[in-house]
């Protein structure tokens, strides 16, 4: 596909700078881009790339269109102008509607013929698709679980029973919905399992990364609000709620019946204890533990970043120290208090 | 299912307070339960919802039964009276014995014809089940493995050869078993690889939650022992035993040849290293990261919550001189106690 | 299979000490190894099994020769020659070559007849394997995706289009190559998912841990390098590189457009920043937070290893006023100070 830089332009509400007539095929680094691609500049970290790109075009912003050596487009969000100027440019390949014969679907699924159903597919009884909805290989879908049109399950996908996943939904590979939460009580005898009778309800545009989990409800649902995106390895337990349009990196985790409000950003390897609220626009950074409560939006961390071993070793041991340390501190300030109180 | 709430008090030895009449069917949370549901109040937190509830009966303590507007059942644990009430009114699906058409089953494998095998499960030759084992959608047995008696392995999940799986196991959806340990030696070349000959032996009433991964043992085993409950994305490495009942949180992780002890609880994120061991009974605050053995039973932890950012990188900027700290209070101690033996 | 201590001494260059028609069929651990086996010690805490050994010879170094009750093989690193022997005594089970009738593969797909395809596996459009390449059951490979000689794929591994594996490369159960990187950008109406269209490149003799997920890249390609070794459930999101012969423990995460240096040892459960870069030969401690560049190679830690909760409170709430505590030594210096001039 190629399309003229004006059309772009006009297309994503952007100023162009240079011939509109410059053809654009495809999307590429500022580094690494050759003619015909477009590239963007969003990172102030690869300002120093843009003195010499082969891009035929550049996204950026108004302060830096003047130093861009060949021509760009102004945008007031490059990064976003980039997101929907790519996806023009790299459309997802089309459904090829049907079911493969090396698919196993329940005859009382309801699959709508727009469907597409990949070979190794397993669906269960009372399973309803919406329009448009593609199963990838391998994937297990349980009893009477239903997914919204144009929603795309991709390889090795497991959905349990019961589950409601929303449209627009991009679920990737590997991904377990519906899941047990860790819900067990302690006997004389060891732990019994405490039935997990809710499920996971999933909102429309949700994006869930590779191998993550989303458990059950207890006895309520588990509920992703629409436009939640989801990373890598990311673990939501029990009777959890994410508000709308939040984002969560990878390998993040969050404890069973915590409410997570909207438009968060929960960075990479965040562990969110249980039965906690964090209030809407918190964000995360990565590595971040957190045991309580967050009521007011803004920015959070506990994250701490390495040193060398050994002054780290000196470190470490301080801190197992620092109670004394506090004590003898304010010792001390007595005793200088009360020589000052003498030599007065 | 309908039961009586007097048949539930005489089968789990609770007190009946109200009409032993009352029909129950479901359960349902003390906030959000409607007529014909039981519910129970366990965690303090939820006690404000009880005044106002519209279960038709509500487990709880004695201390609380007054308080009660509805029917109640007093146990002495509440939570574990609700755990078998629960597997009561929501009994797990009947299996549906047969091997479908869509597996593939050595010829060589013992498979009762007790055993349920789902579509798409690929189960290698010598595998042997126990009676009542089911086997889900698409998951593989490696060969020689074996299943216990009643056990119950979800969709997607991966056994590698030789492992033994204990009856009464429930694996859940992507779980992987026997996978290789992370054994390599450096060389000139690179690394080599140490093959991992050993196996994974999992105890009677496992549970092992989604996306877990066990690695088998390189020369000896890695032994979960009777009643080990595992959450999520667990990583349990090589050669590591776990003692009878121990309970381990989502995304946890176990280093290789650590020893863990019974009836412990790891919480969530917790970082084990190898070649420790870990005593019988301890309780892992989440989060927390263990270096060394722990030879005490008792509660540890590690684990630090956030802070608004620019009072945590005060904090963190401070951590990092610790050690000045210390020496200049050492330092200051020494001058303020020659000051003094001066001025005396 | 059988060989004499002799042949395995000659074989791995070790010096014999000990009849060198010892027969050795199988390795065994020091402390529960039998007739026929042969045993290594590395690991300084495994010693006290030494003179009680049952096994009929020992790798280990020259200095502990002296004190082996049975025959060995002195080497200069005994664990490297232990992988090694291991290797010879225990070899892989060799191909069945040819594709299963349960396998689904697409007519344009490469396969040669040194192939084993497993039953589940599917196989999609220009999908190209090398010779002796082994696809797991329930495996998914997509379109254009290409695998080196002699790697091996095991059960239920999904590799996404267009991604490159190299020669000798294993993955275990479950991996996730090429699943999109998470890149969104911010709207008003929402998150816009950013278009993922690079790829992923495995070098040649790359291992992948059960359950890992390597990301596409954004816009160029995400790259591992020959011999990287990667551990169970460790995360590498979109456009990392990672330098020739790096080991990776299991649960990390190297977040995107980081590039982690050659022959690094990155402890489990690290966390590591996106856009930073990593020097060769750092060694990182498990549970270490790396935030910015490391520049030189050496051992880098963050770790905190747990307490007893009630001594660990004291301390974070400490370090909570650390600040504070600063503040106040600071002030303290100063008074100190100020009396000295004063008393002098």
């Amino acid at each position: 596909m190629t399309i003229l830089l004006a059309e772009l332009a006009v297309r994503y509400g952007c100023e162009l700078h240079g011939h509109p007539d410059t053809e654009i095929s495809a999307v590429g680094t500022l580094k690494d881009a050759r003619e015909g691609e477009i590239s963007f500049l969003a990172n102030p970290g690869y300002r120093k790339f843009l003195a010499t790109t082969q891009a035929s075009a550049v996204i950026l912003s108004k302060e830096l269109a003047a130093e861009c050596p060949v021509a760009c487009l102004v945008a007031a969000d490059p990064y976003l102008a980039y997101a929907r100027i790519a996806a023009e440019l790299h459309p997802l390949p089309e459904l090829n509607a049907g079911v493969h014969p090396a698919a196993v679907v329940s005859e009382s699924a309801v699959i709508p013929s727009s469907c597409e159903i990949s070979a190794g597919a397993v669906l269960a009884s009372g399973v309803k698709l919406g329009e448009r909805v593609s199963i990838g290989p391998n994937c297990v879908i349980g009893e009477n679980s239903v997914v919204g049109d144009d929603s795309c399950l991709l390889a090795n996908v497991s959905v349990y029973d019961g589950c409601e996943i929303g449209s627009r939904c991009l679920l990737h590979a590997g991904v377990v919905i519906g899941s047990d939460g860790f819900g067990i009580a302690k006997s004389e005898q060891g732990w019994v399992k405490v039935p997990q009778i809710g499920a996971v309800i999933l909102g429309d545009d949700v994006e869930i990364g590779a191998l993550s989990t989303i458990d059950r409800g207890a006895i309520e649902n588990t509920v992703l609000g629409n436009g939640v995106k989801i990373d890598n390895q990311v673990q939501i337990a029990h009777n959890v709620t994410v508000g709308d349009h939040t984002a969560i990196a990878a390998q993040s985790g969050i404890s069973g019946s915590t409410k997570v409000g909207a438009r968060c950003i929960i960075g990479g390897k965040a562990a969110i204890a249980g039965h906690i609220e964090i209030a809407d626009d918190v964000y995360l950074q990565g590595g971040s533990g957190v045991a309580n409560s967050i009521k007011d939006s803004g920015i959070y961390s506990s994250a701490i970043s390495v040193e060398p071993v050994t002054k780290w070793r000196r470190i470490a041991a301080r801190l197992k120290n620092i109670d004394k340390i506090a004590k003898r501190l304010a010792a001390l300030e007595k005793r200088v208090a009360k020589n000052k109180n003498r030599s007065d």
